[in-house]
């Protein structure tokens, strides 16, 4: 089903080859300013074509408010969206009316719904994408009034060359506290913030797109001013809300959060964050393997995530597999395709994150408010 | 909130130190042969005290099942299930009263909650999984009858010591496609079925808990059987949904499905998995490392993912932390805790894994009955 | 918030005086052949400006498909649907700017959102009812290839005219058990299928208009060809989701199904259906008080609900009430409107009940997949 | 499903035959004051037994918390109780094992699922509902806490004999802005605030019982002081949502809000509720024919409403039916049965109403405090 979110809650439509792509935004707070204004900057950053390391397909993807807002304010009713696909070409996949592209969703999505859409995988095209890219901003917009939230998400891997994330480092734990969003434009089409890196990753990249491969790549997003109390224990702790919205990303393969899986090696008594009281007041802890997150909850330190994205399915080589018939072939994709997808995917993250954590933070709004009502002080 | 899942659904309650903890499963078939013989095992399997490696606290977590039931078959109606707390002793945890222990959930609970359960942490006890437990044993059962369905999970790594899980490795697909409930129980408490390995990985929890320390570890879990085309597009992906599940268990930190953040570095042109006919006709890949999902859905490989566990947050040993009042001290928890909780949360592992296939396996049945419906052949 | 069902299910968005009105459709039948063709005519019998009983507010309502279906046929993905709004007029209620329009939702949605729309009531406007008009359209599209459901509403009741709707009578059951859409609309725009009747009715709203009055109604809507088994015990009893839908709808005060308030003084040695065995087989009831369901469940007979509409809030004469501010006036609606609403509710009623209906039928197949794998005959 | 509620939530499970009834309520605020005395006033007045008017099967029904509270005070997360059946009876019911009682839910349930609790419905049972009242009751203290919510339900109608309750009537508005639970239960165990009518509707009922028949009635329900804003547009209407509670409860027929079905004969010009301001400054309207809502919002007027039982299905005279099998014959029920059910109705249509006002003021509470951070004063 293509709903996500309880309070804060986004509804979306569209494949690949339809009239439009779009979304139904509900539970956002009334009276906001919002134009679509707030929200193209990150679908332009999403759009194809921006760069020689992805695909050509280009397309304006302007959005078009349909509801929700008037003379520039939210009314807290639900906000429809739409982005026109003006690219369409049903044509063009043709060879795949006779093989499943290997690892896409072409024969799975046949399998599950008895009926194939021309670009094979219908809804699993990264088109899908724009709706949540969408409705994350208006979350991201809510986020950062309601506590001045920072959400930045940039390329920290890119084959096997990765920015130094040690949950052990001084270095990472600095870059998560200061990289900015502007930052990890500056650094050009890749967006990895450390300009070596990005380099070699630009690198990898150009070598795989030349020899007709692609090549995967892990995103790191740091969140930061996120208040304490947000996710709810047992089965929606904040982190697993993460992870479901994470791996529902096309082509990812795996989340983790904190120290994630190098932690699993650090004993207790390094790894347990210790208490103190800082200079203004606050309940902090003075390392952070715990990512921002304790027993599900927020903590109020910087949480951050890495997710891991697979290479793309679609490669320009030829590839020995099989037709729908069951006849042994070789499979030539036609036209040009993204050889990584690792720095579109950085708004799509973010977008998911804001959505994760508006959510989560209407539902603990209204438990406060419970809670002030049953306990007065 | 406390409840999983949309179709097969669950609903628990349940502190460390309450009258019992328990569940609602909802969803289940009618007609079903069930009794607390097909759920106690994997209760027990959970229970603590088992062995030297865990902790001493000891119950027999005997479920009782209250409803929905008769002669020995499901009605169809909701199932209630309790377990009775029969190791109640809430003065056993004094001392947190004074300091909000390092990396549990003390904290983040008061600060949400404005209120602290005797036993600190309310519903981050451990006990809360047994409902949980007891209602993925149902989850199971029907699995089984529904395709022959295998959920086996194993410790896979502790600390820094793992079994070969490279997903490019044959021997660790064979393992995959071979390895049972029970031989992972008899290579003893540990729960690792490569016995070399296993014994390092004892050692290694002995060591931390003879030093008052603890270690994580990392769990691999496999699905065997599956249908195609389980999980929905968008939002409801299937790696998103085990992901959700996953990250929910307490003390997790890190998920990753088929490849993984390995297979981030490996070409597109290796990492697709080229499909193929097999002997009986099925259509196969004859790699697999989207772990039995693409775009989402199952296409009938194995599925496997791992599950990183953190080391345990409490520890005997002294910690150099803050009183909530703000004042540096030294805390230092009393009793004995587990140095490392990797082998019991095997069946929670399953468990979680059981109840997000029977969610989604109900969604595609209603699918395929529509699809006949308005498309009969 | 804006969405109903959860294995059929429907968000909407949009106000009056947006850009477009719309919904997103999901879990609808994948392979389904489907078209704006499909969807239209109820749009169309929904829309304003009919007859000279209805305002004069005249727009095409004609339905874009968006996404989900290629080739006129369904893919199983989310259907997005929009229908743009041409007549906006946003000041055309600029009166009631100063006065909340008395029993309208003015001040309601004031006080919940802290923020008006120019059209004063947003979501309370009546073109909001189009996405449920579309979305049901496709739910009524799929019952009727599911089991030859039909589902037909009429006129039974304007101000204190009505049809016999004695659930004793047996003329009343004939007229449920035979009373198509065509012949509803063959009666002209009153859509009352008892020409004598309908004159009555056209009567009194004719009066009421000329006095710049209004007055309600009650519609009757029966549905037959059912399966047996639809609906849940306890909570979501079928009777209860209709119930749910029908006041949703806009203007509705009351529901009653089957026997309903006039069923309170019928003895139960009266009131209860026995059962027999039909000629073809069926066990059926000889007398159909629980109006097709019971103990939440459809039992195969007819289901029938009568719905209460009450008359318009906006009326053309002045009106006695406060300002905003407190200051007592006289507030006199310009422009023209609907003198009664329950023709025009027709068609939304149809839909209300088909979104209930195909969402349980839905449910009710995956129990059924679930029985016959646990228990095979 | 046995799920009602989305933020203030409860999970039901029990039959009548199994060892225990209970539910799960999530959402409930922590820090309030709570043990079992704030629950079992509401579940001793539904409990049967209590009068010669109802069945004479006692049980003490006393609820046990099992969770969620410590030292008298919710901890904010899922609170768990059962209700222990007591007087388990299997075989009492044999002779429905034959024939499927009349207008019972014995054979929808047996075709829904394909089997037969022995007890014939299932859940259909009453002591469903007590899971119901013992949430509700907690939902209830919060919405007193909250600000003074008082709801009072009382018998309005016994067959043909009713209270004045036309929506013109002062003296039904004085009746429903001061009657008290305390003044309800005065009235003997028949729960109806007027004493003359009482004696008419007792006779009533005896009547129906020495000729072992039943006789059906009217339930009124009145909420005072509820905020305004509560109640969501467009589906979740704050009368759709009560509509659906009330028709979930077993035996119910009919609903109406306000006016209700009366109000469809009552010209616009009369029933629009005139807006003013009263002495203390709060707006409000001089007429209530709205019943405290307006576009499916709360207005801070009197919420009242009708619920509509029918006749009891299980009556001890002859019935002439058909066997499962097909064979005509005749049913008489042994033992004793309620011949009317309206009185202990009471209980569960408070305890459902609070549920959906305390789910609705959650709700509300998150989007004011959403508001406050988009748009601060």
């Amino acid at each position: 089903m293509s709903t996500f979110g309880t309070y804060f809650r986004v509804t979306t439509y569209g494949e690949s080859h339809c009239k439009s792509v779009g979304c139904i935004v509900d539970g956002v707070p009334p009276g906001m300013a919002l134009t679509e204004d707030d929200i193209q900057p990150q679908l332009s950053r999403r759009r194809p074509g921006q760069s020689k390391l992805s695909t050509p397909r280009s397309e304006a993807d302007a959005v078009e408010i349909q509801s929700g807002t008037e003379f520039g304010k939210t009314l807290g009713t639900s906000i429809g969206m739409i982005v026109r696909n003006k690219d369409q070409r049903p044509h063009d996949y043709s060879e795949t009316d006779v093989y499943p592209r290997p690892s896409h969703a072409d024969y799975t999505y046949l399998t599950k719904y008895g009926i194939k859409a021309s670009s094979g995988g219908g809804r699993s095209s990264a088109r899908e994408t724009i709706g949540r890219v969408a409705a994350g901003a208006i979350a991201e917009k809510f986020l950062k009034l309601a506590n001045g939230v920072e959400i930045v998400a940039f390329v920290s891997g890119v084959g096997s060359v990765a920015v130094d994330r040690d949950p052990t480092s001084k270095k990472f734990h600095e870059l998560l506290s200061t990289v900015t969003r502007e930052q990890v434009d500056q650094a050009g089409p890749i967006r990895c913030p450390d300009p070596e890196v990005a380099d070699k990753m630009v690198k990898i990249i150009e070598d795989h797109r030349d020899s007709k491969d692609s090549i995967g790549g892990v995103v790191t997003c740091v969140v930061r001013n996120l208040p304490v109390g947000l996710g709810e224990p047992v089965f929606d702790k904040l982190e697993a809300l993460l992870a479901h919205a994470m791996l529902s990303i096309p082509a990812t393969k795996g989340f983790e959060i904190g120290s994630g899986f190098a932690g699993t090696s650090i004993s207790g008594s390094e790894h347990n964050d210790p208490f103190y009281v800082d200079d203004n007041g606050r309940f902090r802890t003075s390392t952070n393997y715990s990512g921002g997150i304790q027993g599900g909850i927020s903590n109020g330190e910087n949480i951050y995530f890495n997710v891991a994205f697979k290479s793309p399915a679609t490669i320009s080589q030829q590839q020995q597999t099989s037709s729908y018939d069951g006849v042994a072939g070789v499979l030539e994709a036609r036209g040009r395709h993204d050889p990584n997808v690792v720095p579109r995917a950085i708004p799509i993250v973010e977008a998911m994150t804001a959505l994760v954590l508006a959510d989560t933070l209407l539902l603990q709004k209204a438990r406060e408010a419970s809670m002030s009502i049953v306990n007065p002080k």
